[in-house]
C-alpha cells in the first residue's frame, strides 16, 4: 500500500479562526501508533467547542479535530502489537494514556490525567490519515460499513458506557430522556440489546414512533404529559431501575432523581457548560439512590459498543457530505440547525 | 421467665405532648413475633422527630419511641425460627418489612414500602418488654454488653451501611467529615476494621487527637485549613477514594463532591429537612463520580456491624442515665446540648 | 370463594410405595402460608427421587409430591402481606426457610439449614389445595397461562439462576450442552433474552433446527464433531465466557473446563448421584477458571424467572395430562421414555 | 548516572545447563521499556522450571532468569510516560502484555496469550541491569526497603490476588492451607490486613505459634487433627467464607470444597504439574460452592499489594546471598531442603 506524503485535512491555527480545507503532510506513526488511513469521519457538538476553544481545556493548535474516524491501518511503529496493516480501525475520543496511573491500572483510562485527546490535544480524524495509539485505537471487525460505525465511535460508546453505568440487569426498566435524538435513539436500542425494558421521553407523535420502532416499551410525550415524574412511574410500575439524562436540563435531571425507583441510579452523560444536580438529600437518603456521572469509554467499552454494531443489532442513520464541506455543518450546529448525524467523506 | 402483666415505659399521646413514665401492660407477641424484655436503650436524634411528629411520615399514637433496645428474648410467637428464650436480641430502626415486595427481594428491606419502624410505627425500645418481628431483630452474641450495645443498633449500622456503600477496597482512602462526633467516631472504627485509611475532618486539637486515638491517619482541621478540599487531596494522595458526610450540611456535600478522587463515591447519610445536593455536573461527569444516598442497614448488614462489635473493634463510650430520666435527655436534645450518646437503663 | 373440606390428591404412604389418588382434607393455612387452589402442576424428576426416597435426605411420609404447581390464592394466615385472595400464585421447590440466618439475610435462602422443600418436606402440588409459605411464594401476574408457567416455576427458575451464575455480560458468548432439552431449551431463551449469544451443544439435525429456532447462534452436533473443544471454541471465537452444564455428565464438565474462555465460569446445575467435577488444577490457574455450583433460585431470581415469562419471551411446549394419571407419567420417567415437559391437571 | 556496559548475571544457554555466573553486556531499554538497576531479587520456585524447562511452555534461550527483582530506574525509552530516572521500580513475573486484547482490556493481562514472562520469555532479574515494560513495572514507593519488598513482587502479589479471588467482605473468614510457609505466611498476614479472620492449617507447634505471631485467629494442625473439615467448620462457626489452598496438593483442595461454607469460594493458586480438582458435583450445587483458578496479579493489584508492605503492613523474612552463589540455591531447591526466602545482592 502507496502511502502519499501529504493529504487533504481541514485546519484551524487559531480557536475560532478560519476552518481551512488544505494539504498537509501525512503524519508518520510514532514507535507505539497506527498510521490510518480515515474514509469516514462523524461530527460531534465536542467538536465546535474544539474549534471555539471554549472548554476550559486547551487544544493543540494548529489543529486538525475529529474523533469518530473509520479507516484502515496502512502503516505502524514497531511497538506496535496485534494489528496489521489492512485491519480496519477507528479513531476515538481517547487517543490515548499513560496506562500506567492507578486510573489505567483499574480500566478508568478517560480519567487518566495524561489523557490525550484525539482532534483535541492530537490531530483527529479530519484528515485522510492520522495517527492513533494501537492500544486506544478501536478495532472494527471487516466487512463493518465504514460510513456507518463512525458515529458509534463516540456517540455509540458514549451511551453504552452511560448504560452500564447504569448498573442493571436484563428486565430492568430504564428511563431514557430525550430518547428520540441522536444519543437517545442509540440508547434505545443499546438498551434492548442489554435486555432492558425502556421508557422513553420526548416530545410528539413522529418521536414517539420512532422511539417504538427502536424498542421503546413505553413513550412519555412531554408536550403532552401533565406530571412527567408521576408519568413515568405508572408507566415503568414504581420507577425505572436506571435513568439516562443524555439531555442534560437541570429540569430533567431533578426529575429523574424523583421518579427513579428506590435503590436506582440516574446517569449523566453530557457535559453542559454551568448546569448542576440539585437534589433533595432526604429523597436521595431513604430511597437510597445513586447519581453518577459517566464519562466516555475505555478499551473494553469501546470493543464492545462496536460488537453491537457490527452485529446489526445498532442503527445509526447518517447523513454522508464531503470533508471539504465541514465548515458549513459547523454553521449549521452553531445555528442549532443540524439535524441527525453528519458524517464526512475524506475522499470529497 | 416469668412475665410480668404490666411494665414501666414512657408514653406519648400525642406528639409533641407529656412523656409520661408510668406502667402499662406488657405486650403479647404476634405468632411471628419476638417478646424482648429490654435492658438499655440508646436515645438517637430520631426519637425527638418522631415525638415532635415533625417529619412527612406520621407515628403511631400513643408511641413508645426508641430503636436502639437490647435485652433477653423472654417468649416468642408459634411462626418464630432460630431463636430460644435466653437469647440476646435487639431492637432497631427497622422492625419488619413485606419481605416478598421487590425490594425485600433484594435485600432492600429499609426501602420496603410496608416497614415498620420501631419507636416510630412500632412500640419501641423505651419500655421493659417490647415486641420485634423475628426476622428483623438483631442477634446479639452472648457475652456482650447490653449498654455499650445497643447504640450500635443505630448508629453503628447507620454508618457500617455507609461505608459499605462508598464500596471501598482494603487500602483505599475514606474522607469522613465531623468525625469526632458521634456517628463519626463509629465510623473511623469502622473503617479501619475494614482495612480502609481514614483522613478524618473536624474542628480542634481535641478531636484531633480522639480522632487519631481511633486510628484516623489524616486529619485536616476546619478551624485552620484555608482550602480543605486541596488539604484533603494532599493528604490522601489524590482524593479519598470514599466519602461519608454524617454532618450533612449542603457545604460539606459540596466540598466533598470537589476533592473525591475521580471514579470515587460520595455517600450521604443523614437526613437534614430540606437540605440539598448540589454539584456541578461538568465536574462529575468528567470525574465519573457517584452520589449516593444510603439509608439503614438491612438484616446482613446489621449482624455483621454487631459482630465487628462483639468481636471488640468498636468501642462506643455512653453514658447511662434511667428510664425515668427521658424527658430531660429530649430537652437536653432540643437544646443542643447534648455531648456523647446517652443510653437508658429500663430499670430505673 | 367457598373453599371444600377435601380435595384430590395423589399420595404415598411410604417411599417407593403405591401412588394413590385419592380424597383428602384440604389443609388449613398457617398464619404466615397462602392456601392455593392449583390449577396445574409441572412434573420434575425430583419428584420421582422424591418418591423412591434414593436422596440422602429424608421425605416427609406420607407425602403429597410436586414442586410446579400454580393456581389461585384462596385464602390466606393473618400475618401475610402483599398478598390477597384472587392472586395468582405457584409453589416452587423452596417452600421456605428461616430468613434469618446467614444465608437468608444474604438472599440464598436455598442454603438455609432449615429450607422447606415443596413436595418434600412439605406436601406440594400434586393435590387441588396447597399451603404455600408466602413470603416464598410466587406471585403470577394475572392473565398468565397456569398450565405454561407451571415448568418455569422449577425448571426456568434453575436455568435462569444458572445463567446468573455464570456473571455473564450482555454480548458475551455462552455455551449449553444437552441445549435440545427441556432445561436446556428453556436456557436458550433466557439466554437471549438477557442479551447473550448461545453455541448450543446437542446431537442431530432436529436439535438443531429446534436449538437454533430458539434463538443458539452456532450449533455443535455431539454427534458429528471430531473435537467438541476444538469446534466450540471456533464458534465462539475463543472459547465462551460462560457454561451451563445441565446434562452433568462428568464428560460434559472436563469438556466445559477445556473449552471455556480464559477467565470464564463454568455453571453446574443437575444432581447427578455420585458425579464428580474432575478438572487439572494447572489449567484452571492459568486460565483463571472458576467452576461454581448452581442451586435453585432465591425469592427474586424466582420473580424475574417469571418475569420473563409473563412477558412472552419464554416458550415451554408442555403436555396435559389428569392428576389421576401421574402414576402413570412416573412409569414413564422410570422407563427414561419421557419426552417434553408433562403438566398434570388437577381437576382430572 | 553512568551506565556500565557490561554486568554480572547468572546465565544459563541450555535448559538445565551450567548456571554460569558472569559478564554480559547491560541491554538497551526499546522506547517502551525501563532500564532498571537491579540491587535485589528473590528467588522463587518458578525459577527452578524455567532452568529445567520441565513446563509445557519453552523458555527464552540463553536466559537470564529471576523475577522478583527490585532496583533503580537508570534509564528509558521515549515513549515512557509516569517514571523518570532514580525512581525505584521492580520487575515481577509479568512483564508485558499486548494491552489490546480482550483480557488486556479487562485488566486480565495476565491471560493474555502474548504475555511476556520475567525470568523466562524475558531475561530477568538475575543481572544487574534489567529492562522492563513500563507499563507493566512495579513503582515502588521511596524508602522502601529493596531487600525485603523483593519478594512481594511475585509471592506477595500471588497471594495478595488469590485473595482478591476469594471475593470476601470484611469479617468474613478464610482458610490457608499451609499457612505457615513463604507464600502461606505472606497470605494470614495480607487477609488480616483486608480486615478478614484468618484459621490457619498447618503443622506443629512452632508453625502454630508463627502463624499466631501473625495474626491467624484460629489454627487447625493437621498433625493432630482427627478430622480436619469437621475442626475448621468448627473453628469458623459453620465453615470458611474462602479457602486459600497455596499448598495445593490435591487433598487439601478436596477439604477445602467439603469445609468451605455454602456460598463460599475455594482458591486455586499453585502450579502443580499434574494435580486434578476432584469434587462432588451434588455438593458443589448445593452448597452453592464456587472454585476458582487464580493466576498472578495485574497491574492494580501489584500496586495494591505493594502498598501495604510499603505501609509496614507485611513482614517478609528473607535470607540475603550474593548473586553469584545462586547456582547453590538452586540446588537446595532442588533438594527440597530450603527453607524460608532468599534474596540475591546482585552486587556479590
Amino acid at each position: 500500500m502507496s502511502i502519499p506524503k501529504t493529504q487533504k485535512a481541514i485546519v484551524f491555527e487559531t480557536n475560532g479562526g478560519p476552518l481551512e480545507y488544505k494539504e498537509i503532510p501525512v503524519p508518520e506513526p510514532n514507535s507505539n501508533e497506527l498510521l490510518i488511513n480515515i474514509k469516514y469521519s462523524g461530527v460531534c457538538h465536542t467538536d465546535l467547542h474544539a474549534w471555539k476553544g471554549d472548554w476550559p481545556l486547551a487544544t493543540k493548535l494548529p489543529l486538525v479535530g475529529g474523533h469518530e474516524g473509520a479507516g484502515v491501518v496502512v502503516a505502524m511503529g514497531k511497538n506496535v502489537k496485534n494489528w496489521k496493516v489492512g485491519d480496519l480501525a477507528g479513531v476515538k475520543w481517547l487517543n490515548g494514556s499513560c496506562m500506567s496511573c492507578e486510573f489505567c491500572q483499574h480500566g478508568d483510562e478517560p480519567n487518566c490525567a495524561q489523557a490525550d485527546l484525539s482532534g483535541y490535544t492530537h490531530d483527529g480524524s479530519f484528515q485522510q490519515y492520522a495517527t492513533a495509539d494501537a492500544v486506544q485505537a478501536a478495532k472494527i471487525p471487516q466487512g463493518t460499513d465504514l460510513a456507518e460505525v463512525a458515529p458509534i465511535l463516540c456517540a455509540g460508546i458514549t451511551v453504552y458506557k452511560a448504560l452500564k453505568t447504569a448498573n442493571l440487569s436484563a428486565g430492568q426498566w430504564v428511563c431514557i430522556s430525550g430518547a428520540g435524538g441522536g444519543l437517545g435513539s442509540l440508547a434505545i436500542q443499546y438498551a434492548n440489546a442489554m435486555g432492558y425494558r425502556v421508557c422513553a421521553i420526548d416530545g410528539g407523535e413522529e418521536k414517539k414512533a420512532f422511539c417504538q420502532s427502536l424498542g421503546a416499551e413505553k413513550f412519555i410525550d412531554f408536550t403532552i404529559s401533565k406530571d412527567i415524574v408521576k408519568d413515568v412511574v405508572e408507566a415503568t410500575n414504581g420507577g425505572p431501575h436506571g435513568a439516562i439524562n443524555v439531555s442534560v436540563s437541570e429540569r430533567a435531571i431533578s426529575q429523574s432523581v424523583e421518579f427513579i425507583r428506590a435503590t436506582g441510579t440516574v446517569v449523566l452523560v453530557g457535559l453542559p457548560a454551568g448546569a448542576k444536580v440539585v437534589a433533595p438529600v432526604f429523597d436521595a437518603v431513604v430511597k437510597s439512590v445513586s447519581i453518577r456521572g459517566s464519562y466516555v469509554g475505555n478499551r473494553a467499552d469501546s470493543a464492545e459498543a462496536i460488537d453491537f454494531f457490527s452485529r446489526g443489532l445498532i442503527k445509526c442513520p447518517i447523513k454522508i457530505v464531503g470533508l471539504s464541506e465541514l465548515p458549513e455543518i459547523y454553521t449549521l450546529m452553531e445555528e442549532g440547525k443540524i439535524l441527525g448525524r453528519y458524517v464526512v467523506d475524506t475522499t470529497k
